[in-house]
């Protein structure tokens, strides 16, 4: 492969994920829309590259037993905990099916998903409902509190946003998140903006529609949940961004990271040029701040599919369009600003449609080459979320991380090897 | 006066100003919470200094002959004009009432106007209904459309809006503020953050209680109105910065600027120490980018009440919190961040809950002291709408003006006199 060709195919695939654009389009119970959840009697979606359950951290272990019981599949902790060491559920990565997650990941079949189609290629992405900030099953709670809310968020919350999706004709994401740098967000830790520009968009909707006073009520606790959770729209993004990232995907001799996941023990790529392939080492612990009463200490490895923002140009590549965002994960405005200088480092192109006001509106630094990465010795930067370590309690920070270097030094050997270089 | 005594005197002012806390209580008709408006037979506020019909320019001309229809004094633009012309309608400025209106400013003694209470120090500050972009009363439109919306507005939105406010127990402006510099707004031509945070704020009281399905179509309406109006708060911001900006009026000895306005003719301005005179001289003209059909040749003087904004501390004060504002008013991001900078040189003090994220969450530059103004010649910087100059038309475009520097130099000569300086 020359210089010249993988040039080639990574302007091809940074321009499809330029090119792609994700319009979320309805939500639909998981199992409808991902054949794999529907073809085995138990089986789990995860976040990150494939895992079983004994390598899986607490937060995914307890997000997997939280699930179990939501499904009843298992009445009590111990029964779920028994189960999955038995072999007895299946276990498969979110992005092997089009979706993905935050943090734990974890996407039942009974569960609703985001239904996101990119209009330019026909590729689709799913993404499980945001349950909003704390005690919440993707950081590996499971009490009745979780699974009380899962199911109302389930029941009652998604037949009205769904119904409110589809009356709107759908949601250009890809818009969305252009607005939304131009207010202070990055699109992955930071999506307030972008939360309340999804709750605009679907409040005249879900307003509209009701039937009874009865039905208003129900109807006024959607849009208090959608409008106290900064988060709301992360999901819809992550689905988007999934959309984005597969458009670039399968690119003869590209060398564009197409994916970054983590499942909570490992870190793992997929590159656009080499097939289904994970690239995994073991992931790091972010660096960040915690929320009163936990430390670092309690911290887990770095975990979920929430990475795939960076891989399509936001997150921590679009944070010098959100310099608040500092007193959320540590440091100060400027570090903001030299995040998404790096990046341009080891990027391939520069977004069109996310522009990033301070810095003369210039496209975010879209499109991880794997080849700058490892010459560099610049390792993509992430904005994240910080799970306990242990099972069933929840978040305890936010933070700053980067994948392990020798998965991009795996990849490129892979490469190497694939593309008969040297 | 000493020096130490004016800046005893500024510190106070200051204080006061930065301390208000005003809340959004509820909406009711002018002509309730404003005597004067129920006292004459036909009394109209406008924005900026004092001002007769044979001096008003043409978009304030349109804005009166609009309101006179609406109140049924005249049946036709004829009629209003010949009833303003033979002195029989009154016109007083909003700011003698505790009101404030954007553009033209007119408000109609039956007019819905948000009520703003400092909690802190127990004064009122009232404003209109903002409308939306266009063609409306504020830039002197008056056709049968404008009139139409306003009487929905006053009719059906504001009792829904009211009964909102009011579940909601009432709104933290200052709050709103201060999360909508982190989101890129700036308070005076871009409050997109803070108006979908208003909206979000209100949507769950405005859809929870529909008694009807044809209830929950009104609400619809509303909704979708608050949502697409990206100016929907503006409204109420200037009602907590008339609210803010009032509190540090009339402290004796004290040179900070406590009204700026504008009525299309003349700009005004009112300093703390120098009680209810105001000291004014011809508006220019604002430099910025034009709606497609209109040019520089089409605009207006300066005009309308909300640079009590930039009064308070935000509007161009805080624009750099607001990058992507100069796609609308002109110039480079970096324009945005250099007009904070400078207007620290001619403020005060900086805001304790107003800050700005790339200035490393600095207070905005608060207080226009009059001294620094005229000792450096730098005036004060407006973020404005512009008005076509003839009545009739509506909004041309945005940019960027500045008040002239005689008024900061006579008001320096009565605080001279009234002082006994020199």
């Amino acid at each position: 492969m020359k210089q010249l060709r993988i040039d080639e195919a990574n302007q091809e695939a940074t321009r499809r994920m330029i090119d792609a654009r994700p319009m979320l389009s309805t939500i639909a119970t998981a199992a409808e829309v991902i054949p794999a959840l529907a073809a085995a009697e138990r089986r789990l979606l995860h976040a990150g590259p494939p895992i079983e359950w004994d390598r899986m951290s607490g937060p995914l272990r307890g997000a997997v037993i939280g699930a179990a019981i939501f499904e009843g599949w298992a009445k009590s902790e111990a029964e779920a905990e028994k189960l999955a060491a038995a072999g007895e559920i299946d276990f498969d990565p979110c992005h092997h099916h089009g979706a993905v997650g935050p943090m734990a990941g974890v996407t039942s079949p009974s569960m609703a998903v985001y239904v996101v189609e990119n209009e330019t290629h026909g590729n689709r992405a799913f993404s499980n409902l945001n349950e909003g900030y704390g005690k919440v099953l993707r950081y590996g709670a499971y009490d009745a509190e979780v699974l009380d809310k899962l199911r109302w968020m389930n029941d009652e919350m998604a037949p009205i946003v769904k119904s409110a999706i589809e009356a709107a004709g759908g949601i250009d994401i890809r818009a969305l998140l252009a607005e939304a740098l131009h207010m202070g967000d990055e699109g992955h830790n930071r999506n307030k903006a972008g939360s309340l520009l999804f709750a605009k968009l679907l409040a005249p909707h879900i307003a509209g529609s009701a039937a009874s006073a009865a039905d208003a009520g129900a109807r006024r606790k959607v849009l208090e949940f959608l409008g106290d959770n900064a988060l709301s729209v992360l999901n819809p993004v992550m689905a988007a961004c999934k959309a984005m990232a597969d458009a670039g995907h399968g690119i003869e001799g590209s060398t564009i990271v197409t994916a970054m996941a983590r499942n909570g023990t490992d870190f793992g790529i997929r590159v656009s040029g080499l097939g289904a392939d994970w690239f995994a080492a073991p992931a790091a612990t972010p660096d960040g701040l915690y929320f009163s009463g936990f430390s670092a200490a309690d911290a887990n490895p770095d975990i979920g599919d929430s990475t795939i923002t960076e891989t399509a140009g936001l997150g921590a590549f679009a944070m010098a369009a959100a310099p608040a965002i500092v007193s959320f994960v540590s440091g100060k405005p400027s570090d903001a600003l030299e995040a998404t200088l790096e990046m341009y480092e080891i990027t391939f192109a520069e977004h069109d449609h996310f522009t990033i006001p301070p810095l003369d509106f210039r496209g975010s630094p879209t499109g991880i080459d794997l080849r700058r990465v490892v010459e560099l010795g610049i390792t993509p930067r992430v904005n994240t979320g910080i799970a306990h370590r242990e099972a069933g309690i929840g978040q305890v920070g936010a933070g700053l991380v980067r994948p392990p270097i020798e998965i991009f030094e795996q990849a490129l050997v892979a490469y190497a090897e694939r593309y008969d270089l040297g």
